[in-house]
């Protein structure tokens, strides 16, 4: 059983070792008999030429590529990247190259060699960028592609995304609602469009803001919290920008003795189990259904499809218990669960 | 930028594409000087010769391997798998071909497939079964693999694997110095060694012991929980096989008016960010490291070492608020929070 060669099938066959890659690669000079009997030997020993079969001609790779680029032990931490995984994986038969590298140029030096060496037949990008230069290089490569998640700014490229503008225009116009008016924001890496798109939201909705940077970890989203509580000025609402950094901003909140939600609402990005069960505010998508709609977008490319643009169902924001009105010294009286406007 | 074929390296050479085939792939019927030249212009247009290369020398396939078995949906929940994954990157230069599958028929048939593709240089075997047909299939097809948890029953094999037993025991042994004699163990999917080892331990160790099987699922851990509860002997502490199940079993006893610690002990198994924020005592080990560690044994195998057995640290248990002293109708009298034994 092991992995048979072009010289174990010349010794079952009874032929020489130029015969069999003659016969294998269905060039002249050797018989149609002789043809006949090698392909038989081969197949009854296991043989597959598709490696080299897939090389020379253009047939399917069976699989498509995801690069993602962040640290490894905080990426074990984002139930998101799994759940989308998860998700594509439900909508194909095809295996997924993954790979998790330090540098957009090194997410970029893989796409060229997977391509040249046949290694997928199109790729998944993740994390669009402000200016990114992967849109570009799919196009000049030719390699299939679908943009997951991030709306505009995906050139010729199909994209599956949801509208981040809106739907955090949603969660200020709640808190809002409830006579906040000094919120903060702890957002996602600044490189990525998506962070962006909220930036831009955030304040084109709110009153009175301020913008905290964060990295989507535990320690970035405490950190954060701790500065903006002992601050001059301190919020009466944080919007972050994934559950792990609101979780670990809502400990440190609780720590701080300010507490949630009657001095201090918190809103998570991304509902998960986390929020779920500590009973976070948070703004819920199916992930699992988003990474199985990029898949079918993705494989209808590779078919051939024209590049799709599929906007995923707006995120909803589910209220729990860790939001409420604004306190009565920072504002307005309170009124605690108000619901979605 | 597009992919370079044979025809554009022949038309930029200036040569016939039979001949740029000869250069490339080394033999003989072209003059050395129309060799260097075809591969400094192949060199010159990014044309990669690996795939063809590769198989027919013994190069590396730059790729290892990982088939799960599980239903996408509540896999995406599974934050060990995702840990695990990362770990094995940050020790890899190489990409993970990772496919979820539905059985294992189809776990053995795409090991024969990207053995014989020269798509993987080694695989990891994950979710060892009690009479487990891919030991004996990675040596029959001389595939390089490392069994990833369960001990024993691996064969020739590396194994990189936690003792299941020796946690159990500790699990046990501190349920019974807190005055706990009624214990249920909610089980993980029974045709896995590593569930049969906890079984085993649990049975040896335990008093007044009843065992449910489940899979992994909220769902399981509520419908076993529920089931445990209604029971005419209810349990005063229950184990459970993975974090999701004791979250979903927490809140299952919560809604049924049995409070966690005073009337129901919870430990879960293999700690997680959920089970640190909920406050669940839970049997902790370092899962990224672990991935880290079975990387490292699966290069080693690959590289030609031989297959070693590396035992990983014991898991801890990390004592929170959901475990406590047996109530005062049950038996003994109540030791909120007593340490490990």
């Amino acid at each position: 059983m092991k992995r048979p060669t072009i010289k174990d099938i010349a010794a079952a066959a009874g032929v020489s070792k130029g015969a069999v890659s003659l016969a294998l690669n269905g060039r002249s000079g050797v018989s149609e008999s002789t043809r006949a009997r090698v392909l038989a030997v081969a197949s009854s020993l296991g043989y597959r030429p598709s490696v080299t079969a897939r090389a020379l001609s253009s047939a399917s790779a069976d699989a498509v590529g995801l690069v993602l680029v962040r640290p490894p032990r905080a990426l074990g931490d984002e139930a998101f990247f799994f759940q989308l995984i998860a998700g594509m994986q439900s909508e194909m038969s095809a295996a997924l190259l993954l790979q998790v590298v330090s540098s957009r140029e090194a997410e970029i030096e893989l796409y060229r060699r997977w391509w040249a060496e046949h290694r997928v037949d199109g790729v998944f990008l993740v994390d669009l960028l402000v200016e990114d230069p992967r849109v570009e290089l799919m196009s000049a490569l030719g390699l299939p592609a679908v943009v997951v998640g991030g709306a505009g700014h995906h050139g010729a490229l199909a994209s599956v995304w949801a509208d981040d503008y809106a739907a955090m225009t949603s969660v200020i116009e709640y808190l809002k609602s409830l006579g906040h008016r000094r919120i903060a924001r702890v957002a996602g890496l600044s490189s990525l469009l998506h962070t962006v798109r909220r930036d831009q939201a955030f304040l084109a909705s709110v009153v009175d803001g301020v913008i905290v940077a964060g990295d989507y970890t535990a320690e970035a989203g405490a950190a954060a919290t701790r500065a903006l509580l002992e601050g001059g000025e301190p919020p009466t609402a944080i919007v972050y920008d994934n559950d792990v950094m609101a979780v670990a901003g809502a400990g440190v909140a609780g720590a701080m003795g300010v507490a949630v939600p009657s001095e201090l609402s918190v809103v998570a990005w991304d509902d998960s189990v986390l929020c779920q069960q500590l009973g976070l505010t948070a703004l819920s998508r199916d992930t699992f259904a988003f990474g199985a709609r990029a898949a079918r977008a993705l494989l209808a490319v590779v078919d051939g499809a024209s590049p799709s643009d599929v906007e995923d169902v707006l995120p909803e924001l589910v209220v729990r218990g860790s939001t409420g009105g604004v306190p009565p010294l920072a504002g307005g009286p309170p009124s605690a669960g108000a619901p979605v406007p």
